[in-house]
């Protein structure tokens, strides 16, 4: 099945997890009708914008940094992360990421479960 | 855990799943060490190259079109795919992926197993 652009579900989230401003995402699939996968996004947070701190238990989240850069606290951690980079967090681990450059950080967000 | 880009695991499959030319996988993740996940890749197809048809069972792949234009075969149907485009292919079905277009063809690719 072939799933074009202009047929994804946007939405736009404000302080998602408890971060500050909006985070866009854009739905490349409804996960509701897949097996082993919450979520597979386009995710968008402008300059200043952030997603807070959040665990993942029972299944792990990718992030596809696509571009721009930011801060990852990675379990506890901070770290930079920019074009290009992976983030792997799962197994009860907990992540939150801030855009801290001055373009928008976009990225793919994939969350197998199990 | 965050993974640069530089040490990302590269290889080059010559005609892959039988398809015309090489396909260049940049493997984000090491899936061998993940759950329910067996691929999450940057696959490039330069003009003119393809990956052959083959089947996905128990299992979904998804391709997320990055850049480029091709021919995907659906399940039997032919279909043209472009950047920001989604297709998914589980539950038995079969898909082959050429790049028809004038530029590489660069796609995520993400197999989910259950």
């Amino acid at each position: 099945m072939v799933i074009e652009r202009k047929d994804m579900k946007a939405e736009v989230r404000e302080r998602l997890r408890g971060g500050e401003g909006n985070t866009e995402i854009l739905h490349l699939v409804n996960c509701e009708k897949e097996k082993n996968i919450r979520m597979l996004a386009e995710m968008t947070l402008q300059p200043g914008c952030s997603i807070g701190t959040h665990n993942h238990d029972s299944e792990t989240e990718y992030y596809i940094i696509l571009s721009g850069s930011g801060i990852i606290n990675d379990n506890g951690a901070d770290a930079p992360v920019k074009t290009g980079d992976v983030v792997i967090t799962g197994g009860g681990s907990s992540h939150s990421l801030c855009n801290t450059g001055d373009v928008p950080l976009v990225l793919h967000a994939v969350i197998v479960t199990y």
